[in-house]
């Protein structure tokens, strides 16, 4: 950040990845770096059929993962993995993220010091 | 989140607050508990003024900011601030946020140490 920047734009908050079922499906995949039959997706991040098939059409032409169809025992299965570019995008967005975190920490100040927040401060 | 939840839906996102403006609105009004004018907010926030008006009335709708009208030299001036709900539902919000930075990093692995990310997945 620039010292002009508008301290709280939060530019580096890619779209793409800031919706709450893709960011589910992006730590699922990160969790599982040889990728992850849709299935076993869709149960990880509690999403319906249709949900995920939309969520994962637009990382799929962000280039931010990549789904093959393939067969087994005749069945056809579908599976999805991370791109290398797309790992490389979501680490930096959850740096942005943690930026977040942080300034609400800054933010919320001693007040919350043992109460309900676990937050902390970045140390000085 | 109890055992059969699926591990990564994250209900907790909030969707008032999760988005990348408001975000920046609500971080900007936790900084400052006695409310900011609008104008503040908008240099703040890096947002138009049409931008600022629109995410502020989703903010007010939902009871997390309260905006009030006076007069300043004769001049009108927007003031907003967090409602006491607002203040709390923006915390929760955050620690949910926190566990996604947390997912992310321990998915991460030790493929990132030392490398391009400054992420720390929790202690064991």
């Amino acid at each position: 950040m620039t010292p002009d920047e508008p301290p709280f734009a939060y530019d580096g908050l890619d779209r793409v990845l800031h919706e709450k079922a893709r960011l589910g499906i992006m730590t699922s995949l990160m969790s599982h770096p040889k990728g992850l039959a849709f299935g076993d997706l869709k149960q990880l991040c509690g999403l319906t059929d249709g949900n995920l098939s939309r969520h994962l059409q637009v990382l799929e032409e962000s280039g931010v993962v990549e789904i093959s169809k393939t067969f087994e025992k005749k069945r056809p299965l579908t599976t999805c993995k991370l791109t290398a570019s797309g790992r490389k995008r979501f680490l930096e967005y959850i740096e942005v993220l943690e930026q977040v975190v942080r300034d609400a920490a800054t933010a919320a100040g001693p007040q919350t010091a043992g109460g309900r927040t676990k937050l902390k401060p970045r140390p000085a």
